[in-house]
C-alpha cells in the first residue's frame, strides 16, 4: 500500500531553470492527491508520469501565482482529456473567483463539475476525510490566508498470517472482522485467540506539508511525530532578514521546527531564486536535523511499510 | 542586424511532452517581441536563454488558455526581476479583465505599467511602429475574436562604403543623409553620386504569425511575400474534419496558404496531441511547398542579410 510523495515543483515564487514553481502529488493506495498547482504543473506531470487522470482532489496552500497557476491550464486539459468526474479543490477564499475569470463563457469552461472548498485558514479542522486517509487544515502565517495540509493514514488492518486460514480453514467471509482485530471460533465452538492468526498492523503514516510561511512554534503540537514533513526553507539562515520580511522560513528554522516536532524526515523547498546551489541548504538543515532532503523536480519519498 | 524567430512552444491547446503551448520571441535589431504566452513560456525562456528584460510589447492572437496562461506567471517575474519599464499587451478585447481578476489586491500585482491595447479582430490594422518595424494585425478565423500579427522592418538605409569615407574625408556629421541616398558635394563642389559612395540596402524582412485559425484563402493578399510565415498546422489534412469543426488547419492547407502567398518560408506548429511525431506533417505540407519546417520547442529560424 503505497504512501508516495512526488516533487512536481521545488522553487520558490519564481521559477529557476529546473525548479518549477510549487507542486506535489502524494499517492496514498493509489489515490492521488495534488498539493499546489504552481505554473507547469501538467508539464511536469507528463516528465514525471503522474498519472493525473487519478486526481479527484486539489489542495491550495494559498493564492499566490507561484502556488495557482498552473491550474488553469490543468483543469483546461482535464477537459480536454474527456474527464467527467468531478473535481474537489480546496483552498482559501477567493479561488474560484480567479479561476472562473480565465474562462469568461461558461459554456467554454471545463465541462465536469468543480467543486470549490473555502477554507477557514485560522482553524485547524477536518477537511477531507475517505475510508484510507483523514486531511486537516494547518494555519500558516504567511500574510495572505493560508494553510498547510495535514495528511494521516487511518489504522490499517492487522495482517490475515495465510497459512492459518488453511490450517483452520477459516471462510472468507470471515476474515474482515479478524482483520479488524476479532478473535475466531470454530466450527466446534473454540475460540482461536486474534493474535495467533494475525499479526499486528503497520502503523499508519502521515505528511504535513507547510509552505509558505514564517518560523512558528505554533505548528509543533499540531504536525508532532509525522513521519514526513514538508517545510519551506525560502532562504538560508544567513538571509534571516529577508525570510522574517516575506514570511519565510530558513533552512535552519524549519530543521529547528522539524527537531522539535520529533518528525521522521524533513524535506526542504521552495528555494528562493538567489541560491542556484542548494547544498549549503542542506548542510544547514542536517547540523540541526540531520533527516533532511531537498526537495527537487522529479524526486520521490516514500515510506513503505 | 538581426531578424530572428524563437519558438518556446510549439504544441495546441494540450502540452505534450517536450511540447509546451504556443509562445514565441522575434528579435528584430535586438528589440524583442513576445508572440502569445502559453503555460510555461517563462520558463521556456529560460531554457533557451531568452533575454525576457527586453521584452516591452506582447502581441497575444486570442484569449484561449494555451495562448495566454503564461502570462501571469511572467509578468509576476518581471517584477520580482524590479522591472519598472512599462509593458504595452496587444489583444483583442478581455484579456486585462483576466489579469486583474488574478491579482486581486491592486497593490500586489506587477509592480509596473501594463498597457493593454484592444483590438478590433475584424480589422486588418497599424497596431504598432517604432523605427525599425511596423506591426498590423490580421483577422482570423477561430469561432472567437483572433487575430495574427504581421512584422515588417523598415526601409534600411544604404550600406556606405568605407573606403569612400577615408578616400574623400567625409565628416561623419554628412553620413547619415548619405546612407539615405544623398549624393555628397565636397569642399570644392563637385558632387559625388551616392552610387559611388554606398551599395543598395537590404531588402526588409517580414514574419507573418498566423495561429490559430481554419484555412482561409483572405489571408492570402495580406501575407503575400512575407519572408517568414508561421501558419498553424493543428492536424493532418486526413483529420480535415476535426479541423473544420474545430476552426483549426491541416498541414497540406497550411502549406497551400503559403504556395498561393508565395512566401519564402514556412512554419507549421501548434500541433494537435494527437500525433506523437510529426514527420507526416512535414511531408505533407513539403509536397505542396517544399520550404516547410517544423516548429519545435527551441528552434530558431534567422532571416539574415
Amino acid at each position: 500500500m503505497k504512501f508516495k510523495l512526488s516533487i512536481l515543483g521545488s522553487s520558490g515564487a519564481m521559477p529557476f531553470k529546473d525548479r518549477y514553481p510549487t507542486a506535489q502529488v502524494l499517492n496514498v493506495h493509489e489515490q492521488l492527491f495534488l498539493l499546489d498547482s504552481g505554473e507547469g504543473t501538467q508539464m511536469r506531470m507528463s516528465k514525471f508520469r503522474v498519472k493525473r487522470g487519478k486526481i479527484n482532489h486539489i489542495f491550495i496552500t494559498h493564492l499566490h501565482g507561484d502556488h495557482i497557476f498552473g491550474l488553469p491550464g490543468l483543469l483546461t486539459s482535464f477537459g480536454m482529456n474527456y474527464r467527467t468526474e468531478a473535481l474537489h479543490i480546496y483552498s482559501p477564499p477567493g479561488l474560484q473567483q480567479m479561476i472562473d475569470g480565465l474562462f469568461p463563457d461558461a459554456d467554454k469552461g471545463p465541462p465536469f463539475e468543480i467543486h470549490y472548498h473555502e477554507l477557514d485558514t485560522n482553524a485547524q479542522e477536518l477537511v477531507f476525510e475517505n475510508k484510507i486517509l483523514t486531511v486537516h487544515s494547518i494555519p500558516l502565517y504567511h500574510g495572505i490566508p493560508c494553510n498547510g495540509y495535514l495528511f494521516q493514514e487511518k489504522k490499517l488492518s492487522r495482517k490475515m498470517i495465510r497459512e492459518k486460514i488453511e490450517e483452520y480453514s477459516i471462510p472468507f467471509p470471515d476474515i474482515p472482522s479478524i482483520k479488524d482485530g476479532a478473535d475466531w471460533t470454530d466450527i466446534d465452538g473454540n475460540i482461536i485467540p486474534n493474535d495467533e492468526l494475525t499479526t499486528p498492523a503497520a502503523e499508519p503514516r502521515s505528511y504535513a506539508f507547510c509552505t509558505d510561511t514564517a518560523y512558528n512554534e505554533n505548528l509543533i503540537p499540531i504536525i508532532e511525530g509525522v513521519d514526513l514533513l514538508y517545510h519551506e526553507a525560502t532562504f538560508l539562515h544567513e538571509d534571516l532578514d529577508k525570510a522574517i520580511k516575506t514570511n519565510h522560513t530558513t533552512a535552519l528554522q524549519a530543521a529547528t521546527l522539524a527537531k522539535k516536532a520529533k518528525v521522521g524526515k524533513l524535506i526542504i523547498g521552495h528555494y528562493s531564486a538567489r541560491y542556484e546551489e542548494l547544498d549549503a541548504h542542506l548542510a544547514e538543515a542536517r547540523k540541526v536535523f540531520p533527516d533532511t532532503y531537498l526537495a527537487y523536480d522529479g524526486a520521490v519519498f516514500e515510506i513503505a511499510h
